[in-house]
């Protein structure tokens, strides 16, 4: 069960460090199983994919492809409810993706000069979505979404059939709903190849994105530069900072929220109040009980849940800088003081009413954040994600013989004479004009 | 010596394909030899470095760090005139990055909810300068100035130290100049391993970029996720579109500057003309001669090196695009109109008088390009490259309310019922209320 730290100062901090070592490697043995896949998948496209989607998924559908019409009879299935908080979400989503989109730019000088950014989608990207219990519709919408919103012309979906050779309709929705163009039944390394290298029925694409299990994961990983990739996505985590003003019960039910997705998980709560560390600890043990997946809660709390009691809320909020957790939740009494004090976060949640599961969901930011301590370095997934930018630069005659002297001389002095060379021709046709 | 391909169509498509697959791989003897650098520098700190920098550079310096006193006494030796072009080089690099910078944004809505994203330059960046002929003054500015201007608080330089002990002086005033912050004497992969776990002298950085032979491109790749990193740049290349009107004396000058570089780098011009093509052909036979890297240019030409005849300027668009090269000039009769079509490349001249040096040196835009076919997906190094984005969302408990049912429906779909707890626990509440 979840780790009660009674102190902060160099005890906590070097608590906060411990946590920060755990990472989840894949080892030898799937990298080099994963490197046969990727390998086999190259050389010999569909078949290869139908072999490993018959060995791994135990049965292959006719078509890898769903068709419109199929997809439109699958999806009959779902509740109307589900599909209607599914659209509200993607309109919060598209709203707050939307700010993010850039404009290509140009800038022009009097003397002719034109330098300019091209900023575009990228043409085609491929979207994996795990199957069985990590398929989640919520995910499509997260990953899709801000693809359509940068230009991608066509974004593919890939996904493993279900034990009944049929993938699953609330994906299926959420991919309707995303604007997601095609749909393959294919699940794996795999898969990731497939879309590397393109077969003879999936199409290559530039980049893939979406999250996948520890095959997926280092397949992209081995892929990375043959194709752009997203994040690798390591265990994840939430840390909450808390006063005096928090409400126990909530900060216990937004630990757990977290804690029920992996063992590996991370669940922190640093508050300066011992009275809310050990009612929230209490609230833990009563609110468990009713949660269906309890078991995973209490692996995850018992191996990477804490709540630690600091010093004073700088000393909560260097430690959160130090772990740069995914999720940041602020329960405190003003929580917008803290905004401009956050260096490393993936998304910060601020105030009591604005637990996680709000942003992982609904509210409109993205839910795909950099986790294992990343955020001091990585952002989260957004339109610039799924946009490439290019330079332009168009000189005048005139523009580029008032710099020839400038660059010759930094050609030169790099030992690049045919750089410099090619200003020097550019000149003598001058002065033969 | 250059190659002349003399029909494009079918023909000219598997050329292009062919040159796509040329590739630089490190294979697993460096990157084994890497790994043992990485892990010895992660355990030993310092006296690993020391070690390797004995090993592979004949002597290590007293001192790893250069103070600013003694960077100030080893610039004396720069040309002034060097020193005066750098700077104007410097000024043109900031006016164009400046106009990438990214601001941090916020919308709110009248129930009260307040969302928005925070951009942030990088705490700390790491720049490589490798040493010997590879140590580029003009790449130093590339890296340093959008990373300030990005708003990195210390920009942290490494280099090896030459066979004297001593840094090349064109190198620490452009490192001046630029405004990096440290400079430390130490190369290889050692002081990638030292920048991405800090060691007690070197500080730990959050992302290193620069250019760096086999083993330092090893260690990034290595790290990757730990720190983040650029691109791994591969071989690079330049390709000409040429109409009729195209100067071949021109057009021989600048395949030549890229050849230059490296006998993997390719250089490739498309025409529509025959006579174009065949005077470029002698031009450069001619010119090749006053070239002091006449060498590598013979041997880069004879590798990757060629003039292909194609049938129409749409025909070389389309070959240019499945190339995807990091440099595309166009040097036909209204160049602008070509900008609309050029899908995937790092930067484009447009134009005879905007050869491609006149970017690499002087013009402003990124020369750090996304090279080998990758500017299908990635970018040129910018301002955007230095800085990291979070979100945040603040919701009223009447926000909330309105959204708890259509949470509660998409976290109980997915299965996660602990993520529905954490909107009930609030519901709750406020019922109680």
């Amino acid at each position: 069960m979840i780790q009660y730290v009674k102190q902060g100062g160099d005890f906590g901090r070097a608590f906060i460090q411990q946590l920060k070592e755990r990472s989840a490697n894949s080892g030898k043995k799937v990298d080099d199983a994963v490197a046969e896949i990727v390998e086999t998948v190259r050389r010999d496209g569909d078949a290869a994919v139908r072999m490993y989607t018959e060995r791994f998924d135990g049965s292959v559908p006719e078509q890898l492809v769903i068709e419109k019409a199929d997809m439109q009879e699958l999806i009959k299935a779902c509740d109307p409810a589900f599909v209607a908080a599914l659209e509200r979400a993607a309109a919060n989503i598209r709203d707050f993706h939307a700010r993010q989109k850039q404009q290509s730019w140009l800038q022009t000088e009097a003397n002719g000069v034109i330098m300019g950014q091209r900023v575009r989608g990228l043409a085609r990207v491929g979207l994996y979505v795990p199957g069985g219990t990590a398929a989640y519709p919520s995910s499509v919408l997260m990953n899709a979404i801000p693809a359509k919103i940068a230009g991608v012309k066509e974004l593919v979906m890939v996904t493993p059939p279900g034990k009944d050779g049929k993938p699953n309709p609330d994906i299926l929705v959420a991919a309707l709903v995303a604007g997601v163009d095609r749909v393959f039944l294919v699940g794996g390394a795999q898969a990731v190849a497939a879309l590397a290298f393109g077969t003879e029925s999936i199409p290559k694409v530039d980049k893939i994105v979406g999250p996948g299990n520890i095959f997926v994961a280092t397949a992209k990983r081995q892929l990375y530069g043959t194709v752009d990739i997203d994040m690798i996505a390591g265990p994840s985590e939430i840390l909450i900072l808390a006063d005096d003003t928090a409400n126990p019960e909530f900060l216990a039910a937004d630990l757990m929220s977290q804690a029920e997705h992996d063992p590996l998980a991370s669940s922190i709560l640093l508050t300066t109040s011992a009275r809310i560390a050990e009612e929230t600890i209490a609230a833990v043990y009563r609110q468990i009980e009713g949660l269906s997946r309890k078991d995973i809660i209490n692996q995850s709390l018992d191996n990477f849940g804490a709540v630690m009691l600091c010093n004073d809320m700088e000393e909560a909020v260097e430690f959160a800088n130090a772990l740069a957790p995914e999720h940041l939740e602020v329960c405190a009494a003003n929580p917008m003081e803290f905004i401009g004090k956050i260096d490393n976060a993936g998304s910060v949640f601020l105030g009591n009413w604005s637990p996680e599961p709000l942003g992982d969901y609904f509210a409109g930011p993205n839910h795909v954040l950099p986790t294992s301590g990343t955020a001091r370095f990585f952002s989260p997934l957004s339109v610039d994600s799924f946009v490439k930018k290019s330079s332009f630069i168009y000189y005048t005659q005139d523009a580029l013989m008032q710099a020839k002297e400038d660059i010759i001389k930094l050609a030169e002095t790099e030992g690049l004479t045919a750089h410099a060379n090619s200003i020097r021709v550019r000149d003598k046709q001058e002065a033969a004009n």
